[in-house]
């Protein structure tokens, strides 16, 4: 099976050595690499009946690609594990490979899958190891954040979760089991909300921008800007004020809507911001606090373990 | 949750940085390195009754780490992610912890665990990707053996497999169902089966000894010394011969067993085997034929997809 998915993975650039070995080899020409890891799970985070396999595979690629980007790295490869049921056919797994090369080569031209296992498991299971180059910079840690500094951001604010919202409301049948043609019919009606869910673009070169523009911290929005926001606020021993004016007609989805994938970032008050990023407030002295127009807010969040309901679909 | 398990894993000589941020930063002083991914699934890789928490993740760390080992490299980190059901009491957690810790200390001193992520799912799932560097070597391939070269080996030989014919004969209750403490009882009568088996102590080390004695073709023998040998015998394009004379009393256990985790490597003819590796044979120039007192045998070999059964326990 691995002999009918690898070839639509190429292993790019940095490879050295790709698949079929006992391990692969990356360049790494900083002599540092960035890594991240990521699960996705049937159940907790995709439903089938929602997801292609070429969504499940653009995704598995962009919320790693993004963690890598974050950091001010450029991402140079990905290794992927897929455990499935004994049954699962070919072309699904095929489709998610498609869906991996795709999300690569849209969203970190010239990164590869450099290896792979797959396995078998009762639950589909994408685990993603991402890697990336810092390219001589320091990374942009979450630890930076200065008072003064501009807060500012790239990328979707909400749409990932108005996605997500508008599927469980519109995409099951009246029994509320989860629906491949309800879900389509949303995707047609809304497809900048349904498709920022299901695959979500995300500006994961804007995080080698502001690394070379001087950000002093920098996260990945996965589970909401106020959320996230609190990362950066308590790591830094400071506050984070949001401008509702910046935040657009829905305020509420922009602060609490998870899986955007967005950069959030903060630079210093005289930086020129990149090009993608917007100014969304201010840094403060309030350590640890976020609020919105200087009242302070409680940052809410998904949590897998205490949020999913045990529904797969 | 991961607040109580990162604390339990050192990241290590080689963390620039740590957990807690979006990725990590991992030192490559030879810029390049090596990586290694490899996924453990309740059911078809691992039965809760027989193994404890400690011993998943010991062997979680010993399969990836002579992967890394088999390239020719020293490993340095490992990223680990955890998918495991919303119920799980969270000491199970932390003994999966302990036991990488303990199995980093144990068989590659020095490395740590550099990064994470903990989902939800039904199934118990651990993702291991493990880091290496070549300290200025070139990788150790499957390609490189020759004819006329030596062909050796470090490691047990049958034992993990004949623990696993072990825990399936006599470590399940009546029903059929794997029992705790008919499997801790064999351990006891049976240490060495057993545990090669439950918390393998591959010879990790021999990998990079192995490389710098000049071995010409090395791999982890994770699915039997003949299915591994006719995956080195393919890929260099000779074949390799096993004296029997070398293979002990149980050539069948030593030649199909897998799990055994030792290193599989040629070298040249007049190069001094590193310590801890044994004459098993040699390579000839029968491409893809591997045989025995010089009749061609049949590599067999676990494949999770075709053998598992849909078991857990």
């Amino acid at each position: 099976m691995l002999a009918r998915i690898l070839p639509r993975l190429g292993s790019g650039a940095s490879a050295l050595l790709g698949p079929g070995d006992d391990a692969a080899v990356v360049a790494a020409p900083d002599s540092r690499f960035v890594v991240t890891t990521d699960l996705m799970v049937h159940g907790p985070d995709f439903r089938l009946a929602w997801s292609s396999p070429f969504d499940l595979g653009w995704k598995a690629a962009a919320t790693n690609l993004t963690d890598v980007a974050a950091m001010g790295a450029r991402p140079t490869a990905l290794v992927v594990a897929i455990a499935a049921p004994p049954e699962t056919p070919v072309p699904l797994l095929e489709g998610i490979a498609d869906g991996l090369r795709a999300g690569l080569d849209a969203l970190a031209p010239g990164a590869g899958v450099v290896g792979g296992d797959l396995s078998a498991s009762r639950v589909l299971t994408i685990a993603v190891t991402a890697f990336g180059d810092l390219e001589g910079r320091q990374p942009v840690l979450r630890s930076g954040a200065r008072a003064g500094d501009v807060l500012a951001h790239a990328g979707a604010r909400g749409a990932a979760a108005r996605g997500l919202a508008l599927l469980f409301e519109q995409g099951r049948d009246a029994s509320g089991e989860p629906d491949a043609d309800l879900a389509a019919a949303l995707r047609r009606a809304h497809p900048e909300l349904v498709g920022a869910q299901l695959a979500p673009e995300p500006p994961v070169a804007a995080g080698v921008a502001a690394a070379v523009a001087g950000a002093t911290s920098m996260l990945d929005v996965s589970d909401g800007l106020a959320k996230d926001a609190a990362r950066i606020a308590r790591a830094s021993g400071v506050g984070l004020d949001f401008d509702s004016g910046a935040l657009g007609d829905e305020p509420r989805w922009a602060l609490g809507g998870a899986e955007d994938h967005g950069m959030l970032a903060t630079f210093p008050a005289d930086a020129a911001l990149p090009e993608g990023f917007e100014r969304l407030g201010v840094v403060t002295s309030d350590a640890g606090v976020v609020s919105l127009d200087g009242r302070p807010i409680d940052p809410g969040g998904w949590d897998p373990f205490a949020d999913w309901d045990g529904q797969a679909g």
